[in-house]
């Protein structure tokens, strides 16, 4: 017998869902959510149920666990506490900030309920975090460093399109390259956040807009620029559609770290994504699997990746696990 | 309190456990086991008892997790059933073909005594195990590949040994570049072991030794080195000892997955270890504190690295990895 997964959200991320889901015999879609009219959406998968996120009571018993694909900022804070009260739930909560405020609601409604709530799943936070807690835990003296990039970062791209004059923004971090190579070579430099990341947009203005005025407004923006050096490029939509619209992403996690008597030792995890939201939805579905295997054994409340025994993820029974990839 | 380890086996891997102990504050040193004569060994620890392997039994009670530093090929499988009866115990097992007799014999003496066994840990089998875990599950579509070095395979140098004439050897394990860089750039070739890894052989040969009879008794050994391009030094006992005493290791394991309609997704992960055992050691100590919280939440039986919740690794809360780590 399949899982069966509902999705909640079919955008980016709820379509990759389903496109993941696919990859995995073990799992099944069961239905879609969506705030949209229902008969709007076409699904990819043929037959799926589609309604309205008022009708998710209806799921119960037919979904065995829920991803959450909203956004964090408005979606998730009012969602993910509500789906937890009916339905094992997985989801990419990544406002850090706000983590334990989000844990705490979503642990009090899951363990009412009874319910796996699975929180924060991603890649950053998610498998960045793991790597973070791994490397930390087996090197306590030592120093980690985390690199986003080259790809977009969602929350400048929005900040540069907030800009009066602005008609569309893309905006990539990408990794110093300089400060890369010093801690590959196991250096532990006290960086800025200057000396970490560069920032590159691509803005498309509106007619008569006053560049130099908007370029002055990015460079300056408090928390997203004023810190980075930034550089601004102005393109037209045509260029914006043909050479920006690819969604890759990717970094790396560094710890340098020192054993005995001052031994060098070095742990670096790196991604290289084609797709972000594909590849994030890819990490979603296989914590669903983790989801419902916690709560068949009898887990309940809100959890993170750090909770996750790592075979819960894989299909395979734990003598294949041994045999195949200890 | 503390929790209390003990060491069994006092060599390169016990020596690099007592010091991974120091570097955390929530473990404490509590008795070292040998074979040898006790009264001839001399901890770097002061006050710390030292009994011989015989007295294991005086220790219950005053040993939280054992970690047993002995070898895979003899020590371990006949050490491991005996250990996991009197205490909970951590163990670096990596003949990887004999694992799921290993485990079976653990697994039943730790169920019958209440213990945590948990055996094969390390970095491979250890961290690149997880690492091939994780990304097989989350990109069940791909191709997964481990590579080892620059660093000594103590198999291969003790095989290079056993040779009539060869006083003393090291070998080197090295990844064919060309075969890292393709699979880097997201390609997927089958590659055979030839053109996965290159052999290095630094020889010290005994007077009068016939070098030309050596060098093809190694290239042609059959498994160790008939199936690789290998190379063979004869060196000086001084050069040896001058070039080729440090325990460097490191490697990468690779998956390029595809995901949605084809999109190449690449996550790699790598070491570069200034000193293989005290790595591996650091790996012990951070899974015998996850030995002992398994343990403490009531669950019995051999374990691998594949069972183990990350946060028990880390001696923080969980309120404070997800505020700090996630």
């Amino acid at each position: 017998m399949p899982i069966k997964i509902g999705i909640n959200g079919y955008g980016n991320l709820g379509k990759g869902v389903e496109l993941a889901i696919r990859q995995n015999p073990d799992l099944e879609l069961a239905a879609v959510l969506t705030r949209r009219s229902p008969s709007d959406l076409k699904t990819k998968t043929p037959g799926v149920p589609v309604l309205s996120v008022q009708e998710a009571g209806q799921l119960i018993g037919k979904v065995d666990v829920m991803i959450l694909c909203g956004g964090s900022a408005t979606d998730l804070p009012e969602q993910g506490p509500m789906f937890a009260r009916l339905f094992h739930t997985v989801d990419s909560f990544d406002t850090h900030a706000k983590i334990p405020e989000y844990f705490d609601a979503l642990d009090q409604a899951a363990k009412e309920s009874g319910h796996i709530s699975l929180i924060s799943v991603g890649w950053d936070p998610g498998l960045f975090s793991l790597n973070r807690l791994y490397t930390e835990a087996i090197l306590p003296q030592g120093k980690t460093y985390t690199f986003w990039g080259k790809g977009v970062s969602q929350g400048h791209s929005d900040a540069i399109r907030r800009i009066a004059g602005v008609k569309h923004a893309i905006q990539y971090t990408i990794p110093v390259e300089k400060a890369v190579e010093s801690i590959r070579n196991g250096e532990t430099p006290a960086l800025t956040a200057r000396e970490k990341h560069i920032r590159e947009c691509y803005v498309v203005v509106e007619e008569g807009a006053d560049r130099t005025r908007i370029e002055r407004e990015i460079r300056e923006m408090p928390n997203y620029f004023a810190d980075y050096d930034t550089t601004v490029h102005f393109i037209t939509e045509e260029e914006l559609k043909r050479d920006h619209s690819g969604m890759p992403h990717g970094g790396f996690v560094i710890r340098n770290g020192k054993t005995g008597q001052g031994t060098g030792q070095t742990v670096e995890y790196s991604l290289r994504l084609g797709s972000n939201p594909e590849f994030t939805s890819s990490v979603l579905v296989a914590y669903a699997r983790a989801a419902y295997r916690m709560a068949s054994h009898g887990m309940a409340g809100a959890k993170t990746v750090f909770d996750v025994p790592p075979a819960f993820l894989s299909p395979k029974s734990g003598a294949a696990l041994r045999k195949e990839l200890l």
